[in-house]
């Protein structure tokens, strides 16, 4: 008996990546949505095959017995869509920032936009399973953490909790980030000829991912210096994070820590002393990968903590948060 | 004393690879022509340099002592410029398929849109100078060749011309192309995520550049079967042409007809016996490099052409033609 | 109850995917042949978790109930493994290309090398099983076939077989590969500077998959002009093939003699007259996808052939072969 | 009258970088020094042209009459040439990092091995002009500086001079570089398939580079931490430099002790506040872009500097010496 789930934006890259995932799943039928603002786009196939389409209306959706939906959709989309789909009993877990705050001043300020659904700001469980694990099986709307988010808080949180981290000196998060984070569109900024043999940094010190980092990890803004580049690549995501360790000797204190936090956690891996991931390491996969390298002479650390922006970013992570919400095991579909 | 000459259509890849290249040749001054069409965007300099900028105005250009126009533009676009500049006392190379061809019909029916400038379609010179020069220094209007074109004509012309082609069996061009030649705008096919690691073809057996490869090398269109393919590299054109060769006994005697044909030309380099050229070998560079395999056994032949789609392809030959109608050494600013 | 089968050369790129592909299939277990050439290099991973490795040693193997062997090496060490593993009542996938020919002298002629091995020459059974299914569920030793060869004959054979190719006239395939097919090694060729922003071809007209091809379709060499091409990215083929179709009207009857011969097999997938496929998609895929692009006028006829050469190529194709070997059903670990 | 220079490791990517604009510099005539360690490789061109060629032989190097020599050589080969080039009157640009440092100890302590050649270790001038330019000229042995330390020297050591920077918060310079860094050879680590679709960190706080850093801007270790990445691009480095300023307002403040400082500066450029260079601002030219971000509030602020990693990285910045050291334009073939 598989539960029905439904995609929203499966055009898009993330959505796309959630279709394959859950294609695999052996506990759920995929079903895609078709929103009004799809651009068309059909296979070349002769015989195409793959999931049923169906019209992302709540009646129809209601009919069709969808249980959760899944939104790949822009910010404005999730919030028009989220109460629809709630008041027709359909659980969602929404990709974009939408929900991911806690206040609709912080999210004015840092989306530099209105938030129509205050309440369901208030109510969004946030979806990081290593970290808010509990809320997540009752919730009625998750929020998928960012991308940029999810790393930097795996690695960094364990750390601070520790009290390893010397704040007050500061923490540098330098971020990268392949190119289908910018969502899959028409762009000469993401065009082919402007990114290959270029890398660019972006949103320097404001990026609007900083906000969910500071809220996760519980640092302040002033603490932590944020900035995103773009790698000619298309997928991946690698975060290299500069800080001042107190009270350690070596890497191996450090590691550690991580250790004892991320034992019973599946998608987190560590590397030996010395050793840091790269984009391939974790490619195509929902793994979180992190390394540390600390010289004790100086107290100065440097922790690397890669993922793919799309699976453990963004599509990985949301089928980790279904797996949650419908009691499934939590990897499921995604080893 | 340097000749004044303007660009429209510098923000594209063509048009800023014309400004590249004018900006180092000792006997014209470049001046941008900033036609109502063009997309915005300015460098982040705080002290930009770099030729002057005026508005693309019929009185303005002429007040400005503007001699030679050069149109990196859409083909309709230099249709509506091409007879006002003219008018003007200003000589015009254009680097769009406008002129290219020399009937209306030929060009509706690979174009596959009405001609609006007969009488110039007839007056313009074509500008492929190793086989069309003498026409090119008192020409009004000078009509750039198409970057396929040149890699195919340069290579099959002298073969044609010395009736070693078996005509009848059919010529292959399997021609390949950086992303550029696709212009610089906003679209999703070619965007970075869709192109990396990808290949692809399209315009099989229907290509518009194929009737310029009729018009120059005499074939027809049942002897020749061409197809463009989008290569994940920013410029380049490589040429894979498979034909039967007649009257030959080896590499060595096809060579011998393109040195005969290219002993005098500066832009035509030949390869030995064997070996064929590569992208990197005629990148940034106004070379059509040409090399041949020959199998004496079977009378099979492969020749490879290879170009940079922006310098021979564009803007470079754009420059020679220029030469030529401004009395210039032909290599000015090209070596 | 599953079967473990052994990988040699799994640190090279095929023998990677065949890891990562069995790791998936339900029915067997995995396990590294450690062989004495392979390089060192090891995870940073602090826990790191997969298959068993041991050594490849013949007794060993048999010790640990290994079943199927899959040689991912060099032709000259699968020649030497091979009658080893045989001896053992080891079956042996080998995809290398030592036993993909009938003849010494074919191999000598293509391979410039002796075949050390002549009986197991004639013994192999040729793993395409899309037109040699019938051989390979008893067969000791299945020689997996060549990347370009797949692509080349799947697209090719049921044409032939249906008599409207044109055999007189020619018949062009231009392939195109990923880097991933010159295997996992320092060489300058292949380094990361030399072949972005490049594209070039090699072994025109002589590679040594071309008697494969031959052998397959039915083609003599002198009907059969083939070059092979270096495309900047890590994988997929992609062929144009070029040809005179007779006795047809229009790119639908060609389509149809490939419905009819491909209407069950799960690994070819058609495109839609006009459509062709390109290497996204079929990355990560075991499908072969053809496409058709017919001009009636004159009988001119291109069709293109897309595989994940490191899959269907190499590893995919293995595992289908190990499938029909060990009686699973031939998809399982494919879709 | 031009003066001779000749090239040792021509066919490197630095020592191809100098030929090539050695080739555009109206003033000198490139000679390329054959060196025993060179790998083999001839172009494949019917008629190659180019400079010419001659054994890097003392001897022969005298009686040839080469002025100056470059070493796009490895720090031993440039240990071992040296003495014997100054001994024979020519003067030499060295690329490696073998003259680079001050004494023995920091040589031994960075670069892991001896240096033979102390005395010329302590004779050799530090060739990054906008900080050395006095003892350039009339230097014997200029030491070309290394690529990372020349970006991040020319954005740190002005602020650093103005007092702006917190030096007890902690630099952080997190570093990216394009492949070309790691020069031309066969290398797995830099093969195509290892380098496509990654990006990776490398040599974490302990990069050779660093003491170039800290000698030319006075920091201490223990205030500077640099990690190095490796982008899969051929060619570009940039650097993100985060600090905490004192003593300013705004990011105008900041870019006004830049313009100060480098108002006569050829090679250096700067950006608007809010503004920061890509790698495509730099490619090929020999430009140092710099742009910075600051945050009032907090006092972070965030720097970016660009280089072309083979032009003022190397092969630029080596002619931009050898103007000096000969008396011609600084900036002669250059721009």
């Amino acid at each position: 008996m598989t539960v029905r789930v439904g995609v929203v934006g499966y055009r898009g890259y993330s959505g796309a990546e959630l279709v394959r995932i859950l294609g695999g799943h052996p506990g759920v039928e995929p079903v895609l949505l078709e929103h009004r603002a799809d651009a068309g786009g059909h296979s070349g196939l002769l015989h195409p095959s793959g999931p049923a389409t169906i019209a992302c209306d709540p009646q129809i959706i209601k009919a069709e017995g969808i249980a959760v939906v899944f939104l790949a959709t822009p910010p404005e989309v999730s919030m028009e869509l989220t109460p629809e789909l709630l008041a027709l009993d359909c659980r969602v877990v929404d990709l974009s920032g939408a929900f991911r705050l806690r206040t609709v001043e912080n999210y004015a300020a840092w989306y530099k936009a209105a938030h129509t659904q205050p309440e369901l700001l208030a109510e969004a469980a946030y979806g990081l399973p290593e970290f808010c694990r509990e809320r997540i099986p009752a919730a009625r709307l998750v929020s998928n953490p960012g991308c940029y988010p999810t790393a930097a808080n795996l690695a960094l949180r364990p750390l601070i909790e520790a009290g390893v981290v010397d704040r007050a000196a500061g923490i540098v998060c330098d971020a990268k980030s392949g190119v289908s984070g910018a969502g899959r569109k028409a762009s000469l900024t993401t065009s082919f000829c402007e990114v290959t043999g270029n890398f660019s940094a972006y949103s320097i010190l404001k990026h609007r991912h900083v906000p969910e980092v500071l809220l996760t990890s519980g640092l302040e803004e002033r603490e932590f210096s944020f900035t995103a580049h773009l790698i000619p690549v298309d997928r991946g995501i690698l975060e290299t994070i500069y800080f001042r360790a107190v009270g350690v000797h070596a890497a191996e204190d450090l590691l550690a820590i991580y250790e004892r936090r991320y034992r019973d956690e599946p998608f987190v891996r560590l590397y030996r002393p010395g050793r840091v991931p790269d984009l391939h390491a974790v490619a195509h996969t929902n793994f979180c990968d992190i390394g540390v390298i600390f010289d004790a002479a100086t107290g100065r650390a440097v922790g690397v903590s890669a993922i793919d922006n799309l699976v453990k970013g963004a599509a990985g992570q949301a089928v980790q948060n279904m797996n949650l919400m419908l009691g499934f095991a939590e990897t499921e579909g995604l080893l």
